[in-house]
């Protein structure tokens, strides 16, 4: 009985009109973050109505998970899957009724990942990210030489110019912001004329600036060429695997030529004998 | 009869001085629109020579229509053809008498839109814009996670920053433009240190704006990426088409090297024969 | 007896001495160009010295001319190549005597250009220069399409703009500057929100911009993909033919199996022959 | 009896903890160059700390030394791997006591950069770092002639425009960091707008601005795509060689049917030898 309970469930989750109408929850959800920030009077019908929707799409985000989960053989695996747990953590942190501890903002960061689940809805997000997050490790360790720079021209910086200006270089996380606003070509010269002019600072502090721009940039290049080769390394192979199905290669064609060869031998084999059986 | 007059029609408009005048007329409708923003006074020469000018390539531009789309045997083959379809709506708009219903501003810009039709009579533009219309759909998934990005940092953002600063932060559109502004490093350090000194915001906002800028240079780094993976794998095939004309792969020599064997095989055979008939 | 002169003379240009004594003196040359710039006191020792300098290159660089084109055979070939012709450009414009026609500002900046010889005397850098310009036409198209990008929105921002701020949209040049501006993301949204908040604006202006932004990165993306594209096509086809020098493709290999074919064809018809001799 | 102490020392080197522990040490000196730059009172317990930490960890580096330089047979042999005279450099230098000679800032510096050891340490980074700088003479001609291009630009800029703003353009040194500022993009249009509105400049300065813009960015645009071309083919000819153990290629393949016709040619002959044998 609980088996065919099961299958009802599955019906309902594979049924098409069940699928769309979870997107449009979803595409609901969004809008009214929307609406919600344009910060309608409390009083407003809209506000009143948001939080209506707002009430129901949790309702409908719990039904639909019950489904899902219930639909599955073994309810255990359904957490197995990366995107189903990411979905139920979003829909259960969403369900917790935050605005009773007076947390009112948090509550409403809340309600604004709820979007995020679009991700999980649409599969070619989920591929797109799956290709991102897998391209990550390859950056891995040009993440790491980027960090030591930062953190050693951060030092520098911080020893060198906190007595110019304690706010861009008061200590080295400060520091590091600075750095990285330099990175970004941000008003980069401001911060560079005001250690080269002010009589705590140098005027040859721009060797301090231009050579961590050409490192960070080197660095930065590194890791993008990095990625390029990377990806179209494995486009090239996936593309061999695809063109050649049965494997073959110059080897395997030198192989059969081989093998003609020694038929070609015995048949020779054979004439010399018919010569000398003469 | 009618035909014949098709057939002249199609000469003039095969016709090479045809062509030259087209593109010459094209090129002084963009001088006119040069000349036209630099504000002479209403009663200037050059005003009153810049409308009859003006009037004489909208005259030029219908007879040119009409001789292409009567050069053609079926006339509604002409609007088939997407570019033909585009010239014939940037014309007939050109022609409203917009002036007329007191909307000088708009009947100006539709006047700017014809220079447009450059590109359509320049066969290099059209392949060229063909061939950045074709790498679009490539993109559409990066920008739909884009989108989704921008949406929950603007949703977030407008939730925490609007207190600080309505102008940036006011509602969901402003906060998404000035994400925009974010991505393009333009004053982006004002905008954080703003949000990280006011008593409304927090010190530690700047773990939003930098993991906003990781998140859209990534998914735009993987964007480009993917745009140069794409075209180069669509060049190699299109070399290996090139190369191979008659597409013979690897495949093929293995096959043509076991015709050799089953000849070879034959001949063994026959030679065999040759010494049991003995 | 000319003839034995201008070996003389060939003798001296191939003269390792002279080729050094040539590289260094244009450095001498661009070091004073640096020496230059520091503004030095008419009536300082540093500036004669520069004068005295500048005479005396003057005259080395016009024997060195001589001595080049009197070591070829036809002088005349001489001037048949880009790099010489260019050379003897700068040489020939360096020695007019500009300060006497007080025009000093111009006669510094040609011997500033006098700077330039180094590209001319370093081979690789001709090689680097001859390559770039090789890459030009393929931007070609990518260019106007560019321009047209940019006449179309000056032309629009200087009709819709042009009350708001006269100095940035004053006419169509001018506005093609402060868009050239906006590509390059330069206080660009100084240049939008004024538009946006100003009564003659809109405040929907901001489309414009970003739109704008998003053709001409797209158009600019399109343009350094078709670069690498083009670059990596020429780099494997002078691959390919370096590492099959004798041009051997798989039909080639196809042919010579048709070969072996006909050979053992014709071996089965002489045993066939054999047989029935027989 | 030395030798038994050396494998005794060997064996310390490759002992799993002392490894780690020098990785901890490392860290814990990165740790205190970030405390160190909170600037606490002289007299407090945490700067008390980490002087003492200070103090140890420069024990510690010159007995890992030690144990290091003890356990090679060689002893010069250890100097002659550029990383281990990197970091016997590195060590050497924090060890002076800087303090002593009232140099405090160039005692903290070279503290900090005793977290460059970390470099040396992690092997992965040690080859990231070998690639980047293989990658630098690529990159070496094209760097010259952009500082051909800056030098140039630089004293034509200081011709010109030093009536101007001497203190952007006062001498070629700070107008070529000025320039630098404009291939950033860093409030390039001040800079431009100064030079253009001011009667010593010209209104005409923004060819100068914008022509400095094409030329370096297509000098840039050439060198990443130089550097990319460059790691791909070298990717490339890696991949090959590892497809190809036997380095087999279409020419062997030609080479191996040439012998097959041998093979056949001379069986005909033998057999037509048969025949006329008769």
């Amino acid at each position: 009985m609980i088996e065919s309970l099961r299958l009802n469930f599955e019906a309902v989750n594979n049924n098409k009109l069940f699928e769309v109408s979870v997107v449009v929850v979803i595409l609901i959800s969004a809008l009214i973050v929307g609406v919600d920030s344009y910060h309608f009077p409390e009083s407003s019908k809209v506000v009143k109505l948001t939080i209506f929707i707002s009430f129901f799409i949790s309702c409908f985000y719990v039904f639909e998970l019950f489904v899902r989960i219930l639909s599955k053989k073994n309810k255990l695996e359904f957490f197995k899957n990366f995107w189903n747990f990411f979905d139920f953590i979003i829909i259960f942190i969403s369900l917790i009724p935050i605005d009773l501890l007076e947390l009112a903002l948090l509550g409403r960061i809340v309600r604004i990942f709820r979007v995020l689940r679009i991700v999980v809805i649409i599969p070619e997000l989920k591929i797109l990210l799956g290709s991102i997050f897998k391209s990550l490790p390859q950056i891995g360790f040009v993440a790491l030489l980027m960090f030591i720079i930062f953190y050693i021209y951060a030092a520098v910086g911080t020893s060198v110019f906190s007595s110019v200006n304690s706010e861009l270089w008061g200590n080295i996380s400060v520091s590091m912001l600075t750095l990285f606003r330099i990175m970004t070509f941000e008003d980069w010269t401001d911060v560079m004329y005001e250690t080269m002019s002010d009589p705590n600072g140098s005027q040859f502090s721009w060797i301090y600036y231009l050579s961590f721009i050409f490192f960070t940039a080197f660095a930065f290049l590194n890791m993008v060429i990095g990625i390029i080769v990377n990806v179209m390394e494995e486009e090239r192979e996936l593309l061999y695997v695809q063109e050649h199905p049965e494997n073959l290669t110059i080897n395997d064609l030198s192989n059969e030529i081989s093998d003609l060869k020694k038929e070609i031998c015995e048949t020779k084999l054979m004439i010399s004998s018919l010569v000398h059986s003469r």
